[in-house]
């Protein structure tokens, strides 16, 4: 049996497999409906409101055609491996709490997504009596062909290559658009290890600059940035006002646990659980319910995030001078009443970074036609070369005006 | 000033008047981002989880190009009125309710979201300092030049021009993209109506095809049905629990007023304060808290539109036996072991039905080269004549099986 | 080896087989990117320069996902049945003159493209030895697996998905793109028979409409239709001239052939050779040489044409009245300064017509979840019932003015 | 009166102004439907057949674009210098010969395409009463209002914008994509110079990516290389064989006239009478006509170009040694039985070059909100500091094998 799903971005998406289908319907898997792909990013791109689910489904069709290019071109990849890379990318953000990387480490004590990606993989498996094993094994880098890790997780995996295309496609930014069909016609494993065939650099010279202009016109746009730091923000005041025995606080559904409660008693199964039933609508019930708060900074914050009344943003290269936040926390208190410590929920500053290109372990390798490699870093290219690994940084100050 | 948005729809969107400004940064406006354009259809088309604020701002844009179009054909048309045409379709929907058409009639008492739409207009008006008021009259149709009216709401407004565009994108569906380019340059006023160019008749032609193949693929698809027809049982299923005096129903939020309080006392501002703090947030995370409760019947189906375990729906083009819906209920009675008054949330008949074209006041006209005016379903075109405007009726029977 | 070539439409399209290559590399086949896929169409389409190669290449490309979608439902086809079907599509249309159907039948006396097709694979076929043997009997629909012939040439073959949709993408006309991927997954083999599966009829509905639209909007545009028979009258003038004795007609290439010999004479592999050298630029280069001919119609004729200086035209749904004409055609004489014969080349009457769908042997079956089979003309349907077989016709006159 | 056009790439074209009927209408301007935008490229992209007067077409539509936005900023524009500014874009490359940059400087002696645009421009303009005056002083930027004159060319001009955008749809090169739209809106007029607005950066950035990206991968694209000096070698060979009086190389139409005849005794009016005449359906009449000649080189280059046998290229990023182009030479003679002196037709090497961006007096000035301006070369942007300028060279050998 074969179901198609219809993909804006790439036409259909074909599901033959019955693991992939009890994957899919599984519920951790359909939890992911209720989280944002780019958080608050649809506060800025309105179209932007895509969730995790369809970025998952996105890159597990990326992921089937990658690895048929592969069989194409005689790399050694069983039937048993397709189905548990396809499952190990379906399932790779399914550790994602509300609003994906906007508040990652504000909710889960201590825990990245992908560790909690990884204890509800393990989770399902035990549900699906071991069939998940594999695609764990190459989810977590312990499988021997280290090209199925390198394509779930790597420079040029299919995640970014389904989030910067799909991204691209809901906020309406072309710059974005990468040629990923091409991308992965240019595939090929050499020494056990994922590479580039050369007639692809150019390809991947247009990947790397449009997830650059990704991260600068999308990702770190500064209303974007300013509205999740405010997200963050309410969040850190909600603990305060508790710890200060403030009540009012409490929402009655799942975040009641995550915000107020000691996560380290609860163990795996529990606590995975308790975590599947967080979404972003506790969040945005919570915010709707403060918003009526009777502390100041608390009400004022969730308003303001709730009707789109931003902080302002201002950008620089270098830090922001002492006298100058100092200045725009004393018009904050004076504006609105607030104390020094109140002011700074309104007032504060930060940096957004970029990378272009990591170097590190997972490198582009380009593999050339007389059979030499070379990392794509250190290729004769006067647009990549150098500059392409320099992090830019760029500081903001957020304030009432 | 100028400010543009991104739509991946039709690229850029601009906004110049500061009027227009003001109602996209007012509440009841932003409150749209919180409403799904297509309520549940989300989870058969995973991409069609655009909002309504979406739809709003691209149908503003047809708006100003369809009216910059007439303009420019000579119609008379002063700047004051473009401004509150736009103004108009902005705010066309604002009084939607949580999942839009898909909960119409089950929360707010007796009233359409037209009627709450020109509530919540009346009441910015008041704060805008009547700014509004030549957009309330286009609205309801009480200003003199019909067809301004006719642009915000008939049978080729810019509504439908671009819900169809818009969730043809979102959902992939390419059936159900229409040339709406080329519609609005096709576009006419004639004897003060709104019409349509001679040479525009395959365009309206399409659009019509096109909107036949997006209710039945989309909006009347089945499996959509089937959750949508689910999500009014369940508050059914609450309200009539409530009357049992059942607890563990309230959730703490603004819906507790909606589903369980008189309306009838609230009038005005008060209720259309009450009703800007309802939206989708409100029904999902009631929905997940009462996935918990004690009540067999709702926790059912709370857990199986959470998971998307849906009910199994038939269609056909005569209404069900009896003796069928009996059978099913039975069986639904013994593998979920309820009462027979409970097997009725599991086992329903209904019927969807959809017409073309719809034979009416709002007709759409043809203006010849010649001078005549002839309505579209009167033209002598085998694809449109007769069968245009019967309306098709589809029974549908959902069960467990 | 593995070769691929980009294209605007379908993104890639992929060359595996050394036969494909071949066929591909073939002088007969790369003749094709020297006519023009849609004749005069660009006169006002300036998008619409496709060739006859593209339209091969692109139609290839669907039958190569047609194929992998029916085996992939079980369907027994061969891999050299495969490569079979390949071959016969891409040359299909091998056989069309310069300007495609705008020509059919003037230059090659009583003999269809089809049967030049099939004459330039079997000339091709003892090139390859024998390897395209069964290509040609799949062509010919001389092969017991029928449903293969069916993809090549009936009502929902790849021919035609690839046409509508590759002529408008080419000419910008919305209102002709085809759900083509739908289609192909709706495809099924049933008694032997190409069928739809059921959930294809509304895909089916819009291939239908579209291909109606494509019609009247496109191929029989009433200025495309004036340049047409423009193109056609030219040459009636040259032969005219030609019996007259009249010089200055000859162009030194191989039209010369084909306009003024006998052709019944040349048989087999020199006609074919000499109708290799023939394609869209003789016509062109003939048409600049007769723009400064001495005779005044054709000189007229070939000025207007290459100049974009047409002949008006005028469509209705009845005969023009004779009357009309003589009118008409005084006034030209005038005008023009011509003989009454003379003005026949620019005022003339005639007739385009076109059937959304034909009644034959080659019909649109549907394979319905029951097992049974109806055609899709007679689905209780509103939109397809009845009027979809019907032949609309449309009468036009060409003139001076 | 409105005219609308269908365009692929931008949806529909309008076009109002008298004037700009008139200048379309014009033989000079229909004459550009017969000369192909990239040359050769279709013999890699078949999709890249598109002509010179789309691309006219293009460039006019984003010129019109481009002047409503820098009216909409307030810019003095007057009403006459639209349509001047218009007619010049749609007229900046009517000068260019058959195959364009192909055979630049191998018909016309001494003459670039834009002095022949200049000279039809003028001739246009006497036969328009003068019309053309304001556009003519645009063009040729005589006029006081530089910007406008920088929008037909210089580094960001319309011109550029309209391939770049255009070359990539019809190829399917998604890499060329730009966001053309973005880029239109962030243009700005300071100090009577066109510039880019401060936020418009990253636009530009992607621009100039983009551009580099068509040059390699399309432009200089090695087999389109391979072809277009193999066309260059025809008519070399051709003249060669001319002055040796060799018979059997006039083709009895105007290319006879640039090829043979002494060009600089014929004049303005005239040349550009014959130039009118001649496009790139001479040159492929003449090469089936030399396919057949008795001269072994050019018999065989033609028949290679018709049927698409190119030779084989080769890149390096050094020239080649002389020895290697000897080796080859030698290998051709024996293989094609041929003097030293015809196999270098067959052997030869040359160099293709690139800079991303030009320093030069056309610099791309951005405006940044304080008012100060910088050339985009000197902003801090690790991707574009630098290495922007440099000239990137690939030197290339063609030969049989």
């Amino acid at each position: 049996m074969q179901k198609i799903i219809n993909d804006p971005v790439y036409g259909f998406i074909t599901i033959s497999h019955p693991l992939i289908f009890d994957i899919i319907a599984h519920r951790y898997f359909q939890r992911l409906r209720r989280i944002h792909q780019m958080a608050l990013a649809y506060l800025v791109y309105p179209g932007a409101v895509h969730t995790r689910l369809h970025h998952a489904l996105g890159a597990y069709h990326l992921m089937t055609i990658a690895l048929e290019e592969l069989k194409n071109k005689g790399v050694d990849i069983t039937p048993d491996e397709v189905v548990a890379a396809q499952a190990a990318i379906l399932l790779h953000d399914v550790g994602h709490g509300p609003f994906s990387h906007a508040l990652e480490g504000q909710l889960i004590n201590g825990m990245s997504h992908e560790q909690m990606s990884l204890m509800m993989m393990q989770q399902m498996n035990q549900e699906m009596d071991g069939k998940l094993s594999l695609a764990i094994k190459i989810f977590s880098n312990q499988y021997e062909k280290k090209f199925l890790h390198q394509m779930v997780s790597g420079q040029i995996d299919v995640d970014r290559m389904d989030y910067l295309n799909r991204d691209s496609f809901f906020t309406g930014v072309s710059e974005g658009v990468i040629g990923y069909h091409r991308i992965l016609k240019m595939l090929t494993v050499h020494n056990g290890t994922l590479m580039i065939e050369e007639k692809g650099i150019y390809s991947i010279e247009k990947f790397l600059v449009s997830r650059r202009q990704m991260y600068w016109q999308v990702y770190l746009h500064k209303t974007v940035v300013s509205a999740e730091v405010m997200l963050v923000n309410i969040l850190k005041r909600v603990r305060v006002l508790n710890q200060q025995h403030v009540t009012g606080l409490h929402t009655g559904g799942v975040l009641d646990y995550f915000l107020f409660e000691q996560q380290t008693s609860t163990k795996g199964e529990k606590l995975v659980e308790l975590f599947y039933l967080l979404d972003d609508n506790d969040c945005l019930f919570a915010i709707k319910q403060w918003a009526r708060h009777k502390d100041e900074v608390l009400q004022q914050l969730c308003n303001r995030l709730l009707n789109r009344v931003l902080l302002k943003i201002k950008l620089q290269a270098t830090p922001f001078a002492p006298s100058v936040i100092t200045e725009k926390r004393l018009e904050a208190q004076q504006t609105l009443h607030l104390g020094e410590k109140e002011a700074e929920y309104f007032v504060f500053t930060g940096v957004s970074d970029n990378t272009m290109y990591k170097m590190n372990d997972n490198n582009i390798n380009i593999l050339f036609k007389d059979g030499s490699v070379r990392d794509i870093a250190g290729i004769d290219n006067p647009l990549i070369h150098q500059t392409i690994s320099a992090t830019i940084k760029k500081y903001y100050l957020c304030s009432l005006s």
